[in-house]
C-alpha cells in the first residue's frame, strides 16, 4: 500500500485499501456476499449491475474506483491516463448525478498534479467523499426531521439508507431522526417492484435497527393514503434539475401524485450533490431502461410468460408542483422552482463545511 | 350420472357431470394442472386457496359446488340437507357478491322442490349460470368498446378475462371487442403483486390470442399516463355498492386516482351479479385480508426478510366519483351515483333476456 489509506467501512461499502469491497446487493436479505474490485472497470460493472445501488453510494464506488486504478498506474497516473477510467465509470448508469458529480470531482484533481501525488490525493479525496456522505447525511436527517411535526407514519419507496449511501441514509436518515426522537408512529416500506429494494433492504434494514415497519406492495401505496395512515411520504432523489424536477426510483412520481390527491406532504431528501444545475428541467435527465426479465421474473422464478413484451424504465421524473419539500444537508427548501432553486444553491453554498 | 347434465367447458372451469376441473390458477403460466372437485367444501377450498379466482368464476364453480353436493344427497336433497353446502360455499371468500348472488339462487330453487327433482334442477341452474356468463360477457364487451372511441391503449388490473369469468372476460372482453374492431392499439397490463394475475394471467391469457400486450410493474402506471401512453383505464369489480363504489383487486383505487389526474376515463366492466342494492356505499364492503407470505414471498421465493409485519389487504374500494362508467351486460352507467344506479337498475331490469 503506497498511499497510506486508512480502512473505511460503511454497511455496504468496505475500503480496504488496495480494493473495494461491496456487499452484493442483489442477494440481500437472504445472502450476505461481498464482491472484491481491484479496478475501476470491476467497480463499473458492479455498477450497472446493481451489485450496489442507490445514487449517493454509487458515488462513493466510483470515487474508490478511480483510486484503484490510480493506483495502479502509480508514477503513471494522469489527466491522459485516467481518461478511459473516468470515461468508462461515468457510463456505469445513465440516471444519477451524484455519479458524475464524484467523478467530476476526482477528476479535477488532475489539473494540477500526476504520478505519486495525484495517487495519494485521489485516494484520499475518495476517502473524503466517502466520510462527508456520512456527515452530511446526518446533518440531512435532523433537517428533515425538523420539517416534519409531531408523531409521524412515514410511507418511503426504494432504499435510501445505510445500504445506499455512506451510512445512515438520506430519506432513511430522516426516519431514524424522527425514531431517534421518538416521533416515529411507522414506517411503511413500498416493495418496490421490480427490484424490490424495498422488501429486501429498506424493510431489512429497518428491522435489524428496531424501527416499526410495515411492508406493502406499491400499489397498496394508496389505501394507506384512503384510510390516513401516513403523514408523510419520504424518497430520494437519483436527479433534481434546476426547477425542482426529480428523478427517482420509478413508482416515486405516482406517489406524489396520490400525496397531493390526498393532502399529504411529499419530501424528496438528497444531498446537494444531487442537484444537477446544468438541466433545466426534468424532461432533460436520460431514464435508464433496464433489461424486460426483471419484471418477467423474481429473484429467477418466472412470473409471466417467457417473451412477453416490457416496458422497464429504472427511474421516472416527479415534476416540482408536486414536491412539498427537498431536504438537504444544507437546509431544506420548500415549494421548490427555477428561481427558489438557484436562490437556495446561492445562499446556502457558503455554510457547506 | 343421474342428473343428464351436457359436459360444460370454459378456458378454467370444465363442468363433467360428477365432478368440477378447475385450472389451478397459482400455478400458471409455468404449469397447467387440473385440480378435481367432487364435493362442495373441495370447491370451497379451492376458492379460498385462488386456484379459481375471479368473481364471476368463482360465482359459476360455487353453482357447480351445490349441485355435486345436492347429487352426492340425491333423493335426500333439500333446503335443511343442502344449507351446510350454501353457508360453507358463501363464506369460501367475503369480498365479491357474485358469490352470494350464485349462492342465493341456487338456494332458491330449494324453496318449491326436494329429492331427485331438485338435484336436476340445482344442476341444470349451475349449467345456467355458466352459459349465461359467457353470453353476458359478449353484451358486456360491446357495450364497453362502444363507450370508448376511436383508437385505444387500455390499461389494465388484474385478471378479468376467461381465466377469470366463464370465458371471454369483462374488462378483457371490452379489450377483446376493440381489438376485434381493429381499434386497440395496446394493453397495457400492471402485474398486479402481490399475487400477479397480470403477469402470469392476463398477459399470457391476452398473448395467446394475439393481442399486442405490453407487461408493466404496478408503480409504472402513472409513468405510462404521465407520458400520454394510455388512453382508457378498464378494471373488473369484486362487488359495487348501491353509489357506485367499488371493490376490485388492490390497486384499483391507485389507478383509478391516477386516472382522475391525468383525465383519463377509469372504466368498472362488470356484470350486474356484481352490484349489491344492500350495501349503501363501500365503507360497507368486507376486505378481505390475506396470508403475509403472499407479500414477503413471490412463488414461493422470499422477497423480504423472515417476519417483518405486511399490510395485506386483497382488495380496495374506489369511491363512485372516480368512475367514469360502469358498464355491464345490461348497458352503460356514466357517472354512477345512488339514484343513478337505482334507475339504471330499474330501467334496464326489463331488458335482461
Amino acid at each position: 500500500m503506497t498511499t497510506g489509506s486508512p480502512l473505511y467501512r460503511s454497511p455496504a461499502i468496505h475500503w480496504l485499501g488496495t480494493s473495494l469491497e461491496l456487499l452484493d446487493q442483489r442477494l440481500l436479505p437472504q445472502e450476505s456476499r461481498w464482491v472484491s474490485c481491484r479496478t475501476a472497470d470491476e467497480v463499473a460493472q458492479a455498477i450497472t449491475d446493481m451489485v450496489v445501488r442507490g445514487a449517493p453510494a454509487i458515488a462513493i464506488a466510483a470515487a474508490y474506483g478511480v483510486a484503484l486504478d490510480a493506483m495502479r498506474l502509480g508514477a503513471d497516473a494522469s489527466a491522459a491516463t485516467l481518461a478511459p477510467t473516468f470515461a468508462r465509470l461515468s457510463a456505469s448508469r445513465p440516471t444519477a448525478v451524484n455519479l458524475h458529480w464524484a467523478v467530476n470531482r476526482m477528476a479535477q484533481l488532475c489539473n494540477d498534479s500526476n504520478g505519486n501525488e495525484l495517487v495519494a490525493r485521489l485516494a484520499r479525496e475518495a476517502l473524503l467523499i466517502h466520510q462527508e456522505d456520512l456527515a452530511l447525511n446526518r446533518r440531512l436527517a435532523q433537517f428533515g426531521a425538523d420539517f416534519l411535526p409531531g408523531k409521524q407514519s412515514v410511507l418511503t419507496h426504494c432504499n435510501t439508507g445505510a445500504l445506499a449511501t455512506g451510512g445512515l441514509g438520506t430519506a432513511l436518515g430522516i426516519i431514524r431522526a424522527l425514531h431517534e426522537e421518538q416521533r416515529l408512529a411507522q414506517v411503511f416500506a413500498g416493495e418496490t417492484r421490480p427490484w424490490l429494494q424495498g422488501s429486501r433492504l429498506t424493510a431489512w434494514e429497518l428491522m435489524q435497527d428496531g424501527l416499526p415497519v410495515t411492508l406493502v406492495t406499491d400499489s397498496m401505496a394508496a389505501t394507506l393514503m384512503q384510510q390516513k395512515r401516513v403523514t408523510a411520504v419520504v424518497v430520494g432523489a437519483d436527479r433534481i434539475t434546476a426547477n425542482g424536477d426529480t428523478a427517482n426510483k420509478v413508482g416515486t412520481y405516482s406517489l406524489a401524485v396520490l400525496a397531493q390527491y390526498h393532502r399529504i406532504p411529499f419530501v424528496v431528501a438528497a444531498p446537494t450533490s444531487t442537484i444537477d444545475m446544468h438541466l433545466g428541467d426534468g424532461s432533460l435527465i436520460p431514464i435508464e431502461e433496464r433489461p424486460a426479465d426483471e419484471v418477467r421474473q423474481v429473484r429467477g422464478v418466472a412470473t409471466a410468460p417467457a417473451g412477453v413484451p416490457v416496458y422497464n424504465p429504472a427511474f421516472d421524473v416527479t415534476p416540482a408542483a408536486l414536491i412539498s419539500a427537498i431536504v438537504t444537508e444544507r437546509g431544506t427548501l420548500e415549494k421548490p422552482s427555477t428561481t427558489a432553486l438557484a436562490d437556495f444553491m446561492q445562499t446556502h453554498a457558503s455554510t457547506f463545511p
